[in-house]
């Protein structure tokens, strides 16, 4: 296959509106499964039913075990050496508060111009935007411009625990020229986003257990050590309310945002206004605006309450001293922090505040991971979003969320860039998780044109 | 009716005894309505069922309305001019956790020697016992021997808000020589308890919304306030870790212990070791003990924390950051502090410590209250403890739990004790409420013998 004319490109993307049909359909498919990998729901069976679809367009799949949800892994070859590395993940967030969709979180249905669903648009709506490519460059230009790998893991959303060893142990199998990464989309002014890395994340449990059983709070209050106030006072020694993490050696590790981070940073369009409106928020902790607040967004590591539970939770007032208390703890880290060893200066912090009796129980890890916003496959997908959505990239120096990023640069060293069909209100780990049909087509056009590109000339 | 003597007493036990299945019978089918007053479930039905038991049994009863639920009034005059005012309540505290429960808890059966069911100790089980102590006396004796008055209201598990006002209007109608109270039983020594008094108690919700929804934690993290942190900073002000609260002038009014009160616990039998058995405690609270934990236990204000409530609280990992957050915080209180004062001093405290984001709504408010331990009629009651239960009976100052006894105290003026069919480990207000069928039989016994007494002699 040589250069692609304009002849060929506007074919391409009547072929992607011509089978957007076909494509929700597929979308639909994937999304009536309920593979909520904390809960371990459907999980073959997505993998399988994944598998097949990556088959009916083409491209050999295979099911591989990990130590835990297998990994789908998928090749098509093109016209030129030039190897895309697509990672995804057909594993979903969990859809409770149940009550709060409007629609079955588990059957995808399209309403007002979007898509709605547990997993439309994380991930699984990506894992069909980039089949959608391929199946409209092979129905106009006959086959695939470069090289095409998929791999689709199970375990994103419960913090990738199989896949750093399974990409150590298959490096070669993995080998790419860029990697286009699980998610993407436009921001609040409609610009297509690139993320130059990723925030590291540990995610905890506390749990505490003071009794076998409830008291009556009129008989323990104050005879009964109650878990809940356990908890509380635990909790209460990890953050101040000037958001300082409390735990000792927390920043020791920490890599300031660097200059060129800072140049990005000023260069992202504000998103105050938005955010203000979308969530309701008076204004933003430590009241900061404007760059301040666009650096502490990305480069300031967080200590997040994600749930508390305990006792009785119910209308009106059940008078007992609960056994036992739960709190959900999201730490997001910046570059140079490492997960491992923040897990274990907590579990010492705990210790060293008298906290002996709080079980700290692991439910996620990354470190961060930064990619160099200048790289040429970097520049090549952001050209491809000008031309698809007739404006600048935003190119973050890094996303505010986090995934397995890091394994990805420690052991294959390539450059990694994002292609999406997401916007700020998608709703993304929320209820009425939703995708806008207009994202989902421009995210099709723009992945055809990155794997175009990457035939045509790669990123040499 | 004249004095009984001893063969009337055996007839009257014997009496008993012998209708023991249809007592359990009719308990039964009170505790088949599920009145949990704090879900507002049954509540016109399960009165109308306390009317028609008490008419079933001779006493004259009527419903009467109220602010919120209505009022059971009962009323069966004796030989004697001495009357005794029965204070219990037909709602009952909700079931949950359900999943604890080994049996259905609005389906009372018996097993093991006991009957099992929410409602059947606290309280309903107490309704069935006096007026199964009415069945036997009018039917070995032909009739009353004294005066007896019920009153039975439905909010007493949400903080009796009604209550206060319908005494203060109904002073007349309620006068009587003594009252019983809703609760009794014996310890874990076999020995019948009296409670000369009870604590206050000020039940509060804490909410607080900090977003108009849940946000994603990689997004709000280091941006968006946090309801879950926002509870969690402002309940660590209430209380620290040496159990002191530490909203000022929470003791100001605190009325010490006396040295009758000191006496008084002093006598009372050790209930540490079955109290660390039962719970599973290595240790009380600051370590308390002996006479220092009983004290503590009657005559130490408490700040307890008996619910939490925030985001995320499956399995494994999300992660969000919350919108809303929510304690249930129970005070308990005690002589001479003054619940609506200190409700004033709980809001002032947070809006003081910059928590006015947060909500505090109130559930429950009593006052502490207490009785002369030294009462002929609390002395009366003592007496018939001894002839049942054939040991001496165990006063104390005054319960830990607590109860609308200030507006008896306050508007009506008699003394107060309690006869009843509980022990420490029957469960009340946890999964698996029960009462032993022995406790129950002894309990109606005493109630029939204080009956007896009142009308041979009264207090006089």
């Amino acid at each position: 296959m040589t250069d692609v004319n304009t002849t060929d490109l506007a074919a391409i993307d009547r072929h992607i509106e011509e089978h957007l049909e076909q494509y929700l359909a597929d979308l639909r498919l994937l999304c009536r499964l309920p593979s909520v990998a904390a809960q371990s729901r459907s999980i073959d069976e997505t993998a399988e039913a994944t598998r097949g679809l990556l088959e009916k367009y083409g491209v050999a799949a295979t099911i591989m075990p990990t130590a835990r949800f297998p990994v789908v892994y998928g090749e098509a070859s093109g016209t030129a050496n030039e190897t895309v590395l697509c990672y995804n993940h057909y594993d979903v967030q969990p859809a409770e508060p149940l009550e709060l969709w409007d629609s079955e979180p588990f059957d995808a249905i399209v309403r007002d111009g979007s898509i709605f669903g547990r997993g439309v648009g994380d991930d699984k709506g990506h894992i069909i935007c980039r089949l959608a490519a391929i199946d409209a460059l092979c129905a106009v230009t006959g086959g695939l411009p470069c090289g095409i790998k998929f791999l689709i893991e199970g375990e994103e959303e419960i913090g990738s625990g199989s896949l750093d060893p399974f990409i150590a142990e298959h490096k070669d199998m993995l080998q790419a020229d860029g990697c286009l990464w699980e998610f993407g989309g436009v921001d609040y002014d409609g610009r297509p986003q690139i993320f130059a890395g990723m925030r590291g994340d540990l995610y905890v449990e506390l749990r505490v257990r003071t009794a076998n059983r409830d008291a009556h709070s009129g008989l323990g209050g104050s005879q009964f050590p109650n878990a809940a106030w356990r908890l509380t006072w635990a909790l209460a020694t990890l953050k101040n309310q000037n958001e300082r993490i409390l735990i000792p050696g927390w920043y020791d590790d920490v890599r300031d945002a660097s200059p060129r981070d800072m140049e990005l940073l000023e260069a992202l369009p504000s998103e105050e206004d938005r955010l203000q409106r979308t969530y309701g928020l008076k204004n933003f902790l430590l009241d900061a605006t404007g760059t301040e607040l666009k650096r502490r967004a990305l480069f300031e590591p967080t200590c997040t309450i994600s749930g508390l539970s305990s006792g009785y939770q119910g209308p009106g007032s059940k008078t007992i001293l609960p056994a036992e208390a739960m709190a959900k703890v999201d730490f997001r880290l910046v570059p140079n922090q490492s997960a491992e060893q923040l897990l274990g200066k907590l579990k010492q912090h705990l210790a060293d505040q008298g906290f002996d009796d709080i079980d700290v129980i692991q439910h996620g890890g990354y470190d961060a991971a930064r990619v160099d916003p200048d790289a040429p496959f970097v520049q090549l997908v952001a050209d491809t979003g000008w031309d698809v959505y007739d404006r600048p990239v935003a190119l973050h120096p890094t996303s505010g969320g986090s995934g397995p990023m890091d394994s990805f640069v420690r052991h294959l060293g390539m450059p990694i860039a994002n292609v999406g069909i997401g916007y700020p209100d998608s709703g993304a780990h929320a209820p009425n998780e939703h995708v806008r049909i207009d994202d989902f087509i421009r995210g099709i056009k723009q992945t055809a044109r990155v794997f175009l590109r990457m035939g045509e000339s790669g990123t040499r």
